[in-house]
């Protein structure tokens, strides 16, 4: 098998279902827990993602072929063994950081040719690489190789683009088919997801997602979002794309984003988030609460024996006073970035635990409107 | 009750004993672990302490009173609340540092006027002081005020010195029994443990100890050791001195050491350690194993799929190769240096857990010599 999604339930547009993988079942909507290089910054464990109910690690395609090379983790067992993870993992294709991190790149029909941020050293990567990168990787869901365009790059470029990520698409089809289809690949039900871009343009967007839904893929994101337009334009954008996305497949919409995000991309349609808003947000001492965001530097908090959150059960409100944790970081103790880390990414988990239930009771409109409310003006 | 401390067993002058305190009894020979400003280095929870056996957290009494603050601390409800650590804590003087991290220090009669390393307040402490901040921090173990000469320090100064130190112990032993009088205090049954002090020169040692034992405190430590003379100028100190102390209180060699000045100090009568080593060393990516240790920046660990120490039980080696912690700390993810703490920490408690074992069975010699043999010429 590859992933099977069932749609247990609709609200709207919203959706409830669940992906069966071969590593697990996930509950969507789900938000996946950002772990670049094959770790979630701030010396957080997968004990730790298991306690605080993660259930589908992200981690970077680009930087894992760069360090310490796929290669040595296929040989190695795999990512899930490397990693000691053994619920679901995404990668992304490597193409958003090879366009937005490496230098020097030039791009053709094959691929693109960039410059490694670790070394220097001059990489080639294009759709069947991509690939095959991941299949040594061996997650349980793969991205395809795709071009990002800025969201303020012009139409015609921009429409050149989009057909040329189509070429990409069927390529990465054909590569990851032949992957599985071979006796020495790790995870031979590895599944492929493809990407919808058109920057801001409802017209390219909708005929992308037209041509890619023909493909019958695993899954289908929305990627190119979040990346400098404003929220209503990608409000507006999921409105117009998604209806023109399987219904029968999940729909991820790629790095995005704040709670307020998610809550709209959950009445869009979307089953999927990924963002490393909570963990970076926490390493520099901004923690979520349902009535804003705090930051653990300031001194009001300095003598405060409540936990971060009343009645979070995370691993830092169960232990540890608000007082304790801005101690740590005007003392530079790693422990309490570990510990805003473990609470972002509990609050971001129990958010999706909470979509879920207000799927399941029809109670989403309501959840979201009082949610909103609690944090406005504050997040 | 303040500390009762019971000799279960002795094998020449080793010692297999228990302390019970008001936070728990502490099995002996024991290592603390060090969390200088109430956290351990690398990241680490209290509840990661509890899951590699540890008995007693070392915690710094200048760095507390610096920052946050002792007061904060006591308003907070003492360091076991803040920290959330239930089981003892041994607080040091504070003297240790006055006199190797602070600056424009001057040395009287009354204490000692200094500068804080974080803001360049000035600060006085003398043993009264010591004892009302250690009261404050409401540790298990307060330790006494004081001075720390250096182990090359000239004959005459060292007599002075331990002098002024008996003065200062005999203030400490006063203002101790006033606070845990007092209705406020958060723990009246807090122990006080005096300092030998002597440097290098036998009959300052022995003296010192003859004096310091009349006094009748919950425990005795040996300060002034491994700060610059030869492991076999400080067994030597051991050997003298420790026939001196009292041999129905605990013996608390302080900052030591090597697994090797373990073994040698344990053979010599002591009962408590405790040293920085494993978690700065573990930091550095540098680990025990039974073999000898090991820098997991090494190359050679790139493709290694075994854990740090077959066998081992700690949370590193019980999930992770070698090769996914090299990768660690080569793209410096903090996870790297929280594994090998707890590595570091738990080869160490678990070391001291062998140790009682062999002293309960009779099989300490041995033990002893088979283990130094294996990590011969490594360590």
């Amino acid at each position: 098998m590859s992933g099977t999604y069932t749609l247990k339930k609709t609200l709207g547009r919203a959706r409830r279902g669940e992906y069966q993988t071969v590593h697990g079942t996930i509950q969507t909507p789900v938000f996946m827990n950002v772990g670049t290089v094959a770790a979630i910054k701030g010396a957080v464990s997968t004990d730790d993602l298991r306690a605080i109910g993660t259930q589908v690690e992200l981690s970077n395609t680009y930087h894992l072929h760069v360090r310490p090379g796929d290669d040595l983790i296929a040989r190695m067992g795999g990512l899930h063994r490397f990693m000691n993870w053994d619920r679901p993992i995404l990668t992304d294709s490597g193409g958003f950081q090879v366009f937005s991190l490496s230098s020097l790149r030039s791009i053709k029909e094959e691929g693109v040719s960039f410059r490694s941020h670790i070394d220097g050293r001059k990489i080639f990567m294009g759709p069947e690489e991509s690939m095959r990168i991941q299949s040594n990787l061996a997650s349980t869901i793969a991205m395809a190789f795709d071009e990002c365009p800025s969201s303020v790059a012009d139409y015609e470029y921009v429409r050149r683009s989009v057909d040329r990520t189509y070429r990409w698409l069927v390529r990465c089809r054909d590569e990851m088919a032949l992957l599985n289809s071979r006796e020495e690949t790790i995870n031979k039900d590895q599944c492929l997801f493809g990407i919808n871009q058109g920057a801001i343009y409802d017209d390219l967007r909708i005929e992308h997602a037209k041509r890619i839904r023909e493909l019958d893929l695993d899954g289908y994101a929305i990627g190119g979002l979040a990346v400098g337009e404003t929220h209503e334009q990608m409000y507006h954008i999921l409105d117009v794309t998604v209806p023109h996305l399987p219904q029968d497949k999940p729909i991820y919409l790629m790095g995005v984003g704040t709670p307020a995000n998610i809550l709209e991309g959950v009445e869009r349609g979307v089953d999927f988030f990924d963002c490393v808003y909570p963990s970076r947000n926490a390493r520099h001492g901004h923690v979520y609460t349902n009535s804003g965001k705090l930051n653990m530097f300031n001194a009001c908090h300095a003598e405060d024996d409540r936990p971060i959150e009343e009645g979070c059960d995370c691993p830092a409100c169960r232990s540890y006073s608000r007082s304790y944790i801005h101690h740590l970081f005007k003392a530079k103790e790693m422990l309490g970035m570990r510990l805003c880390v473990l609470h972002n990414l509990r609050f971001y988990n129990r958010l999706m635990e909470e979509i879920r239930d207000a799927l399941d009771d029809g109670t989403f409109e309501s959840y979201k409107r009082q949610k909103l409310e609690g944090m406005e003006n504050k997040t």
